[in-house]
C-alpha cells in the first residue's frame, strides 16, 4: 500500500543573504528526528532560497520609466515594484486593478514575476525569484550529499494563481533528484485501456503537497519532507514543467 | 510540528452503476486497518463516483451534428465523443489537433469536459462527470456518518491539465466537510506582515496530494486517505474554488 508522510521542519530561523540553506535543513531534519533517505524530497519555498541567494533589489534605488508608470496606474501597485517586476520578465500578460501577470524571463506565467515585497523590517526592498531555481535546488541536494546525507530530492516551491480556479496552490519552480513530469504516455490502466493522462506533473504534485504542511502565515516554515513516493521516472528539472510558448493556448 | 500522511486505499472492486461507495469505502478503510477520525479526509477519483452514479452515455446512440463534426475534424476526435463533450459544455474555448478544452456547464474549464471513454470491455460508452461533485461528496460524507463513521471530509478529485505548465494535476471536483477555499486576507506573515497570499485553494491541494498516492496507471487506486490537515476555516463546496466569469480574464 502506497502511504506517504509529509513533515513540516519547525525552527528554520530569518534566512540572510549568504546563509548555508544546506546546514540549515540538516539541523532542522536532526531537530526533528527524521534521518533522511535517499527516496525522501525536501521541499523549500522559493523566498528562503532568494533570501539566502540574496536576490534583494533596493526599490529607493529604483527609477521607473514611462511604461512602469502606466502599468503602475493600471494596476494600483508601486511604479518602482513594477519597473522590477518588468525587469524580470518577457512579456506582461494581463494589466488590471490589483493584478499584473508576465511571463517571468525563465517561462513562469505568474503574478508579479514572482517578485515579492520583502519583509525584512525598516527597509524597502523586493525580492527577486532564484536566477535559476534548478539550480539552486540542484546545488542544496549537492551540498547536502557533500554532508554525507543520502541522495535526497530538492524542490524549489512557490504559489502559483490559476487563470480559472480560486486561490493558489504550491508549484515546483526548481527541482534536483526528483521527476518533475512523468510521462506516462503508453502506460495502461487498470483495465488495460491507454491512459487519458499522458503527462503527470509530479513535482507539481509534489509542492502543493508540500503546501498543505508549509502554511503560509505565522504558522508556516519554509522546509517541507515529503516521505514515501514512488515513480519510477528519471529525474527531471522543475524547467520540464513550463510548456513551451510555441504551445501556449491562452495568451 | 504539522505532519500529514497519505495513504491508498487498495482492493476497491471495479464501480458498478448504482455501487454504495460508502459500503466500499469504509470497506477499504477497514482493510487499510485505518480507523476514521473526524478530521480525515477521504479522496475520491470522480471516475468512481461518475460510475457509481451511472454517468454513461451509449456512443452508439448518439448522433453528432454539423458543428460536433467540424469540431471532431480539427480535434481528430470521434464526433459522438464530441457531441456528448458539447453537451456537458456551456462554450468551447480550444480546438487543435488532439485538444478539445471547454467551460463544463458547472464551471469548470477543462479537456473534454471531463468527458472519458470508458473502460468498460466490450462497450462504447462515454462517462461524464458527476450532475453535481458537491453534492456527491456530501450524500458520500452522510452516507458514511449514518454508518457511525466520524464525520470525515470528502473530496471529489479529477486531473486537470494547466495551460502555461506542462502536465496534470488533481484538483478537487466536489467537497463536502472539508475547507475548499481557505481566505487568508488580513492574515499576518511571520514578520507580521500582510499575507501577499490571500486565497488557498485548500481542496485542490489535497486532491493533488492524494493523487501522489492514487496513481493513474495498473497500480492506482481511486480512494485516498489523506490524515493530519489543518486549517482553521470553515468547510466550502469546491465551487467556491470556480472562479466567476466576469473575472477571467484568459479566455
Amino acid at each position: 500500500m502506497t502511504s506517504l508522510s509529509i513533515h513540516a521542519l519547525p525552527g528554520i530561523p530569518e534566512i540572510v543573504p549568504g546563509a548555508d540553506l544546506a546546514s540549515i535543513v540538516a539541523a532542522a531534519v536532526e531537530r526533528a528526528g527524521l534521518a533522511l533517505r535517499a527516496a525522501d524530497v525536501l521541499v523549500i519555498a522559493q523566498k528562503a532560497v532568494s533570501k539566502a541567494e540574496g536576490r534583494f533589489v533596493d526599490l529607493r534605488t529604483v527609477v521607473p520609466d514611462a511604461e512602469s508608470l502606466r502599468l503602475a496606474a493600471v494596476t494600483g501597485k508601486d511604479p518602482r515594484l513594477v519597473h522590477v517586476i518588468r525587469g524580470e520578465s518577457v512579456a506582461v500578460l494581463r494589466a488590471r486593478a490589483n493584478v499584473l501577470i508576465t511571463r517571468h524571463r525563465l517561462g513562469f506565467v505568474m503574478a508579479q514575476a514572482g517578485v515579492d515585497r520583502s519583509n525584512v523590517p525598516g527597509t524597502e526592498m523586493a525580492l527577486l525569484l532564484p536566477s535559476d531555481p534548478d539550480a539552486s535546488a540542484a546545488r542544496l541536494r549537492e551540498s547536502l550529499i557533500s554532508r554525507g546525507i543520502p541522495p535526497v530530492g530538492v524542490i524549489v516551491s512557490d504559489s502559483f494563481g490559476r487563470p480559472w480556479r480560486v486561490g493558489t496552490t504550491n508549484v515546483a519552480l526548481g527541482a534536483a533528484g526528483v521527476a518533475s513530469a512523468w510521462d506516462r504516455r503508453g502506460d495502461r490502466d487498470r483495465e488495460g485501456r491507454t491512459l487519458q493522462v499522458t503527462i503527470v506533473a509530479w513535482a507539481d504534485a509534489i509542492a502543493a503537497a508540500a503546501g498543505l504542511a508549509m502554511g503560509e502565515g505565522p504558522e508556516g516554515t519554509p522546509v517541507v519532507l515529503v516521505r514515501g513516493l514512488a515513480c519510477p521516472a528519471a529525474a527531471s528539472p522543475a524547467s520540464a514543467l513550463i510548456r513551451p510558448t510555441a504551445e501556449d493556448l491562452f495568451t
